[in-house]
């Protein structure tokens, strides 16, 4: 910190390039004014930025269903949310920053005045998407609401920002939020897994991370389960600390989880697949008692076993995002180099190239993981 | 107490009268010797015993699907779970109760050793079911998977007792049970709800002791949803403390739920239905971030709208029975008259008449609600 | 609120009748400028405002040490966090409430930034009288850091506001957040009550509250301790809701609770006595494994016995106001009219009248008990 | 497993060697019957006994006053708490282990019948004691109030068995119940603790283990407390993970705590020192809102700030051995290896020698930190 601020101030410029939504599936690089931070607010020059899978939905439908109506997509917007850069600018009463600290940012900023906010549920907030014109209650989702990380820079909420330690690349910053949203998951299935058996069911960037923070944490056995496709990501997940890797379609899935669990079902289930049969699969997997994090879902409705939850007294938790906090929980995983994040980390493009990045992204180009772009 | 006491001990005779299975919905009055009561058991002369819509699926179906293989038909088992009674003998090491005194039942006795009874979720005892021969673990659900109620005497854990006050007549008392189910689940959902808004789906017992157990503790509003069908337990719903009816069919449930809430949704709605659609409907009445709890489920998997839960931050618990000592907290709430359970008392029948008032509780003859057997 | 919109607006002068700070116990009643709401703010025009205990400790001795150094005494400062009033404008961005309503307002809000406001524990804000200067982070506490109620108007976030309904007195509105810091001790020590025994300490306004929500929750048996002096206290602490009444000095009080407890001890003690002795005396009423909440204190150090709070595995709860919207559950029980909070008002003056009503509260002049001031 | 079931069973004689208290600090060695396990017990050989703290409070003055009267000291009682060996025989239903299995015990097995036991929170079960004669209610407290683990043999209760895994050696596997108490005491502080502060107070066993746990659950920073005698277990300290040492008398703690916090203060205090100024520095070096677990105590009334308590929002939680299962979870993270417990171990001594054991620990000779009995 004190080497920062030694530093000469970085220069800010009146313009930056910035790739913003046109039609759907429309993306331009256009010039932008560099926004201004307001109050509790800082200015990051952004060093880098990770296709998510939800930046493809995002670019392909607007904004889900979350706002009255939907989001237009000829506002200008910038995409892009899981993103690391430097704090470049502070605004008004804000010193819990300085100029020059290099930070990875949470995607939902609350609006603190609604019940859930002031609750801490910061990411079920109820003045979701309250962020226009005479409307502005404070509420900011980067990349889903308000401008997000496929730019020079963004202004940042002070709630959002979490230091990224010396010595960790730009890319694997961009995968604290992924862990972050990991790690949120296990707090709601109770946050007390040592020694608790899980399962996580899907080996996309959140399942792996889930695997990586779950480990940390002293769940014992982690196991994964992954389908025939997942080569690749089920041998990361592996070195992210799974004890038991499962392949669907190969192996009967319920039964090897009952068999390593001696019959009784695992403590926790961490879905991350969105597979449709995701949810019965997980409910036969769980002893009774046990809970479910549904951190991905099918797109349409789908048939469940609402019998077998309620039988078993089956808690199921649903979750947008990263809240509570947890990315400086699973911040300080990282930090520590607890689990090799980085390993998700397959692909970089230049600013430039966001559509390529996004299309290795989407279409597993090169088996891709985790593909950032580099500003 | 002092009164019971000073009364000549009752005589116990050696063989009692008692209803059991033989096939599927086959019921047989017959003679049975009166069970004697272990360590932390005492024997109960059973007072009054409520027909449950949970004992016709055990008649006709046996203990639902818990036990692998499920329980046998032809082993003398009699069911019946919601039961009071008076305490007439005590195993070793009970001195909790004396001898005289008026009670209560919940069904579950966990095992007390498996991982859930260790943590209090003793109605999701890892051991359930397991009470025969070598393989003992101490569970036990009167009515399900040991001997319950329609009989003349049945031994209770002390674990599963409570004190039934003064002046509360038998038959209300029966609806002790029927409203710690409602108070577990009120617990589940966060358990601070005054001045929280809620809805109740079904006007079952279930739903409608919960509607008196909500309002007592303070929620607001109270709303209860039901069917044409259900005209006379709509009004029971109101003098228990409802605060707005809306009939699924006639008024549109969601829009009308929104409107009262201010567009917002209810903080939490307790599903006591089993309705097929029922769970995607109170996904659309909570708030973001709601809470669910599904205390009744359709037999059949039903289409569920998945990404809702997950983009709405919704919580669902699935609950069975009445845990967390929930029982002892309604008996209070009763115990204070804070709501007439009485209401829902429709029918009393002799013990010679059980398949008559099964007969009435099914087909609710005479728009009954709940029905109960006198001993 | 549709009468209160067609209302002509209430006109707002420019300057207001406002009591301020001079030196220690020097309290001025000048003109001062009528404040104007920020974004999230609105402004109030004051109805009525109860004295309070700590009302007396900051005229005498200041903000109560949690900022650094104190606070100034020459600042112009108005006290008074206990008040109700009628919104008269709306700041920027709200829509939460509208001109013309009655509200009451709880003391603390948060900055909304650091990590208690994070987690929803906005009274202890880490921000805590950070509002000066460049140095606002927005915490506001009324009448503690940021001007109070005894004054014609007042500035308030809307997270702070809590509606009164048609039909209670601005008198006894004036007891909802006192009502709210009573609601906020039962929230901590775990809030399902119902059926569970409480010892109350101390039969001041917290104390007698505690007694009304408690009962109101269902809390059973609920005792209150006083002393000889409190007489009246007492009689109202039976008429909120107290089921045994205890003298100290006159009862074995120990004793007595162990007797009612049937030689246990109470689930839960709330203590709002601030004797010296109170922290023992709870440990030695509380069952093992149970909770004290202290929301009072002896100014000075005192000799605890901390090994009988280890064996005994208690848990004790330092409580500061009102957190958690804990005001807003009191709102509703006292709209459900639950408890005759009425009952606590004794004494009423008006604005003119400050001192002498100060002067009653602190020497309990006629016996008074809630003293309110009237503009 | 396969291979301890294939071994031939070994032999069980009638009588063992076995120690036993007569008058206060008197200790025997005599012949002793076998004990034979009951319903839900085993019969453990046992492998090693370590000393703790609270054995020599046992052997001078009795179990510490949790019973009524307190306990006799001339009953022929076993002390020894702290202990691991091997299953050999199994009581009537147990299935949960196999003869031939190593294990290690927690202290406590609850009632199963009190309203703690019901909620989880064994180690404060009210029927603390009842075991004997006409009053057992099947509460065990193995070297407490059962007999203990100073002898070849002794009976445990299946929920008191956690499996030690292959290659951990016996002396490290007598540490698991005390990283089960450091568990504990980190779950009612609120378990997630990845990426929070933490101060532990005190480097006896206890503490030492706290840091371990810690550390290994992603506390950051840990800080360990000692005193300028404390010169080895520091070391220790800082080889199980702590980040910052601090020794009381030579530095400022509380002004080092807070220079290393930002000014904060830690979010959790964890108190193994037992100083009698412990609680006021705890609460000195806490931020606002923050928590401390008290897992040692001053034998006498000490004189408490609880003033700062209630302004600071500080809740303090006593606790009393290792509840909620913490054992488990304390011994899946020694499994996995997670912190070098057997650091702690200093001495062993045979069976013969115990009072030479006791001396070392008592007066700490030779720098004696854990010293074991093996059998």
């Amino acid at each position: 910190m004190t080497m920062a601020t030694m530093q000469q101030p970085p220069r800010i410029p009146e313009t930056m390039k910035a790739w913003v939504l046109g039609n759907p599936d429309e993306l331009r690089l256009v010039d932008k004014p560099v926004p201004r931070p307001g109050a509790a607010e800082v200015l990051v020059r952004i060093g880098a930025t990770a296709v998510c899978g939800t930046d493809l939905e995002v670019i392909s439908h607007g904004e889900p269903a979350l706002i009255q109506g939907g989001m237009p997509f000829n506002r200008n917007f910038t995409p892009g949310h899981e993103y690391m850069g430097t704090v470049v600018r502070l605004g008004t009463g804000v010193d819990e920053f300085e100029v020059g600290e290099r930070i990875a940012v949470e995607i939902h900023a609350g609006c603190g005045r609604c019940e859930r906010c002031r609750e801490g549920m910061y990411t079920a907030c109820l003045n979701y998407g309250m962020n226009y014109d005479g409307h502005d209650k404070g509420h900011r989702a980067n990349g889903f609401t308000t401008d997000g990380g496929f730019a020079e820079y963004a202004v940042n909420h002070v709630n959002t920002l979490v230091r990224v330690p010396a010595g960790m690349s730009d890319e694997e910053a961009t995968l604290i939020v992924t862990a972050g949203t990991a790690m949120y998951g296990l707090d709601v299935l109770g946050g007390l897994i040592a020694g608790q058996s899980i399962v996580v069911t899907g080996p996309g960037p959140i399942g792996l991370m889930s695997i990586g923070v779950a480990k940390a944490l002293g769940a014992s056995p982690v196991i994964l389960v992954g389908t025939g496709q997942d080569g690749r990501r089920l041998d990361i997940g592996r070195a992210l600390g799974a004890d038991e890797i499962l392949t669907a379609g190969r192996d009967d899935v319920i039964a090897a989880v009952r068999r390593i669990t001696g019959g009784r079902g695992v403590h926790y289930v961490q879905e991350c697949s969105g597979a449709p049969d995701a949810l019965n699969q997980a409910a036969r997997m769980v002893s009774r008692g046990g809970r479910i994090c549904l951190a991905a879902f099918p797109q349409e409705p789908v048939q469940v076993d609402v019998a077998r939850l309620v039988r078993n007294n089956i808690y199921v938790f649903g979750i947008r995002g990263e809240g509570r906090s947890a990315t400086r929980r699973a911040a300080a995983l990282m930090a520590q180099k607890r689990f090799p994040a980085r390993l998700l980390h397959t692909h970089s493009f230049p600013l430039a190239q966001v559509p390529t990045a996004i299309r290795y992204a989407r279409e597993r180009v090169e088996d891709a993981i985790k593909v950032v772009v580099r500003m």
